[in-house]
Formats: structure tokens, C-alpha cells, sequence
């Protein structure tokens, strides 16, 4: 499947909120699409945090374009240069006050590569410690609590967990711990 | 968990293709943020079609702003006064050709509530048929294929069907199937 040629592109806004490009595209057919829009997002991440017991740790905000108050994942948008684990944990600091001794890079997803050029970071987070407050920017208002994984499943089916780049992090992330005990128990019946 | 007040609302870009605007807000502790950038999206629509041996139906498109061919589920735009059922049934005859006889509202998820208004609406089609060819747009160069479900989650992991927001209507959709298969084993132990 042959890709399109972009045969020029102009920025429509480009500030430190948002970078949007309205683009001349070339398609394999010799189709020309004019303007094809892009947004050129940083990268994002998305911090899965599970306490001792298998909680969840959820960030609550209000997110004005949806007009909703979300439950989400804690993460946010990975600065630049900015490592992703380094993002991940500052962003949990940040939001949630927390930190973690052990960390697992799960995998990348792009957020909507039809039209935006990043991808989600999904990082699992464990062995926590409450280490210090919130540090939020002055437009943020986010509650925290950890929450049981089955009561975020029931979250999702009635709508209280409902953006959908998180509900494909909180997902992708069981399925990793599943994955991983699999492999632990696969491991413990050879030895 | 107070909400903000939009002040005003300005156009930057409208057209057929999208609809960005630049708000001025003001946050419950007085804060004003200006501009605050929405994206003033239509609803999406994404349909999870199954054959009778539970394989299901993806497609695959090169995607312009991720550079990447992406495996999918069928979907796309829900047209302005359109069922999101109708809008799931054309979508997927258009992209596949395929029409099913029973069809499973199975929820909405935010694509991303921070900065979109829309939501992505997920439809469970079973009982399907081969019923015409694909009718796509010029722009479109879609294939089609059945893949096992266990495929789709390895494929996941290995980054061939990466993007979020179908990620999290597949696995929400599994979720939708188990607690059906559940429910039926429950009337079955009843009766």
C-alpha cells in the first residue's frame, strides 16, 4: 500500500498551544487532496499506576471540549527532548503526588494518526509511595483516588471512564499483566 | 467538580473538513485562558463485525499524519442528522461490502474530550453477508480481511493495529461480548 506524497505543507496556526498545517497531498492515483489538515502533537503518555493490592491510581478533571468531568489515567503531553519515562514520571508527580521504584514501558498506540501525528506512551507503574503534593499548573484541578480494576471496568460500561485513548491504555495495560503472568507461570512450570 | 464558562468562541478554520475554534475561557477560580483551542468534530462511528466462527472484520488504509498503513475496525464519519446505526451499516457496506442482520449498540467513548467534542460510537454487527462490493470515495484505498481475535491482540502488541481509539472499541467490544456470554450462562444455570 503506497503512501501519499505531501507536496507542500502550511502552518494554519502554530503557537505553544497547537500546531495545525493544512497540507497539499499527492495520492498514489495521482489524486490531489488540497488542504489535508495535520496536527503536529508532541508526543503524549499515559501513566497505568497499580498499588500492592492491584488498584488503580485515576486522575478525575473536567475537559472543557467534551463539557464532562473524565476519570482517567494520570499522563499528559511529553515535553521536548523530554525522555518518556522521565515524562511519565513527572507527569504522575505532578498529578497524583506519587512516585514508583518500579516501572515498565508497555507500548506506543498513535492517538489518531489520520490526522495527528503522535503517539500515546503507555508506561505500568508499581511499588508506590505517596511522595510528595500536587504540583499543578494554575488551570488544572485534578482529584486522585486508586480505584479497583473491576469497578473501572463497570466505569467504562456506564460511561464514568469514557475517553477513549485511556480506556485503550487501561485495556492494553491488563493485558499486559495477564501476558506477563502468563509468562510467570509458564516460567515456574518448567523449573 | 465546577465546569468553565466559555466567554467567546472564534472560527480560526471552517470548512467541510473541519471546524477549529479558539475560545476564551474562564476556569471556576477566575483564571481566563485565551486562546483555548476545540475541535469541533462530528460523531464517529466504529463497528465490530464477527462471522459466525468469531473472526473479525478489519481494514486496512494507509493513514497521512501518523506516515503508517493502520489495521482497523470498519467506521468513519457520522453524516449531520444521521443515525449512528445507519451511519454504522454504511460505513461498513462502503468500506467492505458486507451487510450483518443483527446489530449491538454497544456504547460511546470521548475521542478526546481535552480538545474534540465528539464522541466514537461502537457497533457489534453479527450475522453477516458478502452483500456488495466496496463503494469508496476516491481518496479511500481500503482492503479488507477476517482475523482471528487472538490475532488482533498479538497484533496489538506488536504495533500493527495501533491506533488508540480503535484499540480501546476492539477491547471494549470483547469486554461487551464476555459479559453477554456471562449473562447467558447465568439464564442457562437459572433454567
Amino acid at each position: 500500500m503506497r503512501r501519499w506524497k505531501c507536496l507542500s505543507s502550511t502552518d494554519v496556526v502554530k503557537d505553544r498551544w497547537l500546531r495545525l498545517s493544512a497540507d497539499r497531498c499527492e495520492l498514489p492515483s495521482g489524486l490531489i487532496l488540497d488542504p489535508y489538515y495535520v496536527l503536529h502533537d508532541a508526543e503524549w503518555v499515559h501513566v497505568m499506576a497499580m498499588d500492592a493490592v492491584g488498584d488503580i491510581l485515576v486522575v478525575r478533571q473536567y475537559r472543557y471540549a467534551g463539557n464532562a468531568v473524565c476519570t482517567e489515567l494520570p499522563g499528559g503531553i511529553v515535553d521536548a527532548g523530554e525522555d518518556v519515562l522521565i515524562a511519565a514520571q513527572r507527569e504522575l508527580a505532578e498529578e497524583t503526588g506519587y512516585t514508583a521504584a518500579k516501572w515498565d514501558y508497555v507500548g506506543w498506540l498513535f492517538a489518531n494518526p489520520a490526522r495527528q501525528t503522535n503517539k500515546v506512551h503507555l508506561l505500568l507503574a508499581q511499588e508506590l509511595s505517596p511522595s510528595s503534593s500536587q504540583a499543578l499548573d494554575a488551570s488544572e484541578d485534578i482529584e486522585f483516588e486508586f480505584l479497583p480494576m473491576d469497578y473501572i471496568q463497570q466505569a467504562i460500561e456506564t460511561g464514568h471512564f469514557s475517553q477513549a485513548l485511556h480506556v485503550a491504555s487501561f485495556y492494553r495495560a491488563l493485558n499486559f499483566l495477564a501476558m506477563r503472568r502468563d509468562a510467570s507461570l509458564t516460567l515456574r512450570s518448567i523449573y
